[in-house]
């Protein structure tokens, strides 16, 4: 199948470019007699938008998004749900200067080595825009998941650059993440990332960050246990984010030094007499599957590959010469992609929801 | 689609228990006219077997593999081949202590959440026996990609415990990587792992390690740009095997506190006057696509969860009780592991050029 | 997966109601270079549009069609293309009188049934207006493999009732086809026909008809020999649009009474030497795999359901009413499914082309 | 997806060639706690095995299944069910006259021009060997359909040549249906259809024929209104069975000369409030979704191409020569292939069934 479609049988496939006519996505598979508006999806997308703040670039998309089909009085109808956000304030002369050179750390030169063609007008498919599909699919993930089964996502920025929180992530709160324009529910720490994220700024650099994701209440039994195991495709989902290097659940790369007995996590029963473990290494799941606890997973994101700083590069004819990146840009992605990692992680327990309903109930 | 299934176009589909009557795997999809042999498969599986070496478990389980489909006179036909190897040398007797009880950090609790029903013998789906499946189909891609192609798969044990080589993975082989038991190319290091898996299994204990995967000359152009990014399919590949807990590419978690300005790989000219890169911090993949340089990543392995020292856990009817494993296990899954991660490589890689030869060739 | 997408690797999704903002439809997979316009697609959509003659539904839908992705410079990219139709002249109030009953043969019934939400406003989803999508798509399909391997896809009327023409399929153009407004290449049954259709109108009934497939220029190879045969998922296709009851493929049901010495085609040279069979009973595939003959099959449509005549049926709440139907309608469908035939065909020749690229070329 | 596989959620992929190791199919996606043993599967297949009377091949392939994964303790867990049928009794030099030539109206041809190597014994992966995998795992499909839904399957020999039974297919059984070598219901009709069959072999000739399939029990709501309407899955199912060359849902073709008036079926309650319809034209699918009427439907088989009679054909150099094939088979396959129209019938089902039960309940 082809790349632009995600999950089984809650099923997206997205299409758009920065600088085309619209960025959209088709929802298949949605259950039938969801309520449903514009509002609930626009204010996912609100989070993700361009000039919001200080730190992120001053472009102001909008986003306003329509919802085209899948539709009949306020309810979603169990047949496909057409997204769309029109291109606005688009701005191919600012990109120019990129149309025949190959930018360091882009896909530029991929898409060329792959297609023959590329839309350089903005990135074409591979702009950031393109995430505005999966934040407004994962909106109606999240609205069903959080109504009919009161499982809810709350990831944060957890790092930028070297400065990290060490929060309690079942502390936080949705709206001590959004309180601070760097998503950081640490109040203390947030002020020294947007610090950094300055300071970088000003030296027309950028910097890389990790996004803590979190999801609770999941109830225990989602996850495929071989290929489609709950954790692989929860990864899957946040590397097919753009300018995500790496991931960890659970206990991670840092559970690679304890000893099977530090890390196992003793079965207990709690108050209400359900099995639960008393540490939580596994990050809430086992064997792939899904087993009642907080699942919780860490996103690193790469420094932004546009910067204003000049650079060496190559042009699409092989010769060399050097780039400053005049566009629009954010110095960090961090805190615009908290919400694209809430969408993705609500359309993979979404997916697997559905599929274990199918086999399983 | 169920979760037995791995690819779109090179698609295996696997089955099989520890303890039932045989564990294997269709593989569809596989060009015809590849010469392809059983020997040519064993010899990856003889790789990832029990019983190779002094650190690993004393099971003998041999894995002979047999081709009962999709050949003629030696060579691949285009249909499916199934790969079987049937289930010998099998003592569920050695399981029935943990037939009624949670052991901690297995898919027990899991599998009867999910399910309602669970083969205890071996771990059922859950044995690392599954992997068997994986590896042999592996085998084909690595042959085919390595013939017409020239990509090889050339991962190893980068670190166990705190213990890690810096060797450069441009300059391994897999000769230097089989000449240890460890499968760490770097003999000195190799030895202190040794020493220290030997420390943990004679304090009846367990420990995690990291594989470093490679993938040599593969070409620019693999790989589709959104959901199914080369990277996210190597990710998930990864995150699919038991006891995974983290993935990274190329510069991954430590390209967080780089600055775009050191992290971007500038494009240059090779002497033959193809398009590189200077540095690799992408590690071979930008935007999803390949580049053409080395693809390189890490895998963090958690400690195996079955350990002999006492743990307490809970019976199936919830009744505490404490548990001292007896049965046959690795004190450390990573040597076994690289077979693994090699086959799992080659089957995203196979797939992908398949996919892209189809849009685009 | 969910129902609203079709083929596997020239993939297509589609979405809108009879009168919700738009009918659309993701094209993912198709192969980067081809020049396409706007006016390519509507040529194939004015095929299909109401309002086109005395015996067609008087509405006037244009069906203006958009591109608003996937494209740059005239040309595919590679990129998901979204090609969008909004509605217009959407007349709710039409459609009122069947708010609240279930209409005889339509999917009333069955939505309702199946999702327990039902848009009443133009059947929903199951308005024909819902073939635009796949005549939008099978357009893009015709035009790739018409200029790169000089396939060809030239379907017509061959039955109204029980009037059909015995014209040689091999003689038709599309030129012919298009110049009776029934779409049936041999006029003096076309006239037959057409008078047929009007005598059925005036008695405020309606009546089926068969569409001949016709497909010329099928290189041999494609399909995939156990469940993906050629002549199944053609089939398929063609059973998924609405009203069709039947199809059969080269001899088709014809052919049960034959004997084996009379059915089998026997294989000869042709004067290049290439090599072929003398009869074509096969319609083209043999073993689900393409042989370069001409590929030709039958499709019944059923009567439209909606007539008229007055007719019994029941309310949604089980109280029995009559329904004397006064929406826009067609009395016969198949004029207007000519396309749709065409569209689809198109579709599954182009998916198994890039299949049969993928793993054999 | 390569071809191989078939269903969604039900899914299956088979494997294997008359004369290689094995016939084997992988059951992915069966609920857990089916009690299911291999006799189960036995008695589907002993339906379709050759050697069962004067009529069919006098082969005895014995067809013995095992089930090797899946199970644990007379059930099924919910992982894959691995089914295999060993090659016995294989004789590939009753083929070996036809290994360097193209028979005709076989797939010899189109699998040398698809896959450039084909295994010419018994026909490879073309013999109708392939089916048996087919019938196993619908075996599965059937007896959960039964135990849970009350969902049974009644497909019965309808036709030979010009012979034809218009018995009523809601007064028929399985006992009246396997109570006649034939496999047809009406014993007048069997014997004129035995008669006729015996006449053609000894003719050294073979004869098409039509199997009826009826499906009782099945509730409304099953199948996806567009793409994948449960029609179009059915007909799919069907036309993928070696041979088939038509397919027609309730009405089918007749439908075609009727008005709608005519065609349209009332709802009316039954006795027991239930929504049903007068009539059942529609074939118990309206819109591609179950009504909960009789769902039936005809398959039209080719004559066999294999015959005793002298036929022209070509040589894999091009050189004509003439062919009396010697090897065993039928000459009529319909009474063998109504266990196979049965168990597809019920693999589509199934996945219906589930698919439904994901989104829907």
């Amino acid at each position: 199948m082809p790349g632009n479609s995600f999950g089984q049988l809650f099923r997206i496939t997205t299409c758009g470019e920065s600088h085309g006519g619209a960025v959209g996505v088709i929802v298949d598979g949605c259950p039938p007699g969801l309520t449903l508006s514009e509002q609930d999806i626009q204010q996912e997308l609100d989070r993700r938008r361009p000039g919001q703040s200080a730190i992120s670039t001053p472009r102001d998309e909008k986003d306003k998004i329509h919802i085209l089909s899948g539709m009949y009085d306020g309810m979603t109808t169990g047949t496909p749900i057409l997204l769309l956000a029109y291109n606005e304030d688009t701005r191919p002369q600012d990109y120019r200067e990129i149309k025949k050179l190959f930018r360091p750390s882009h896909a530029d030169y991929t898409y060329a080595a792959k297609y023959g063609i590329r839309d350089w007008r903005g990135s074409g498919r591979a702009s950031a825009r393109e995430t505005l599909a999966r934040v407004a699919a994962g909106a109606i993930a999240q609205k069903y998941l959080k109504e009919k089964l009161g499982i809810s996502f709350i990831s944060f920025v957890e790092q930028v650059g070297a400065i990290r929180t060490t929060i309690n992530h079942d502390q936080v709160t949705r709206a001590l993440i959004d309180a601070t324009m760097i998503r950081c529910p640490d109040e203390k720490i947030a002020k020294k990332m947007i610090r950094l994220i300055e300071t970088v700024r000003d030296g027309k650099d950028s910097i890389g960050g990790v996004i803590k994701g979190v999801i609770h209440g999941c109830p225990p039994g989602l996850g495929e246990p071989v290929f489609d195991k709950l954790n692989a495709d929860i990864g899957k989902a946040m590397l097919s984010i753009n300018a995500v290097k790496g991931f960890e659940i659970g206990s991670g790369f840092s559970g690679v030094a304890m000893r099977g007995s530090q890390h196992n996590d003793p079965f207990i029963k709690d108050r209400e007499g359900t099995i639960r473990t008393k540490t939580n290494n596994a990050g809430g799941i086992l064997g792939g599957i899904s087993n009642g606890e907080t699942i919780y997973f860490r996103v690193a994101f790469k420094p932004v590959a546009t910067i204003g700083k000049k650079q060496k590069t190559l042009a699409e004819n092989g010769k060399p010469l050097s780039l400053e990146a005049s566009g629009r840009h954010d110095p960090c992605v961090v805190p615009r992609a908290v919400p694209i990692v809430d969408a993705m992680a609500a359309l993979v327990v979404m997916d697997h929801y559905l599929r274990h309903k199918a086999q399983n109930c």
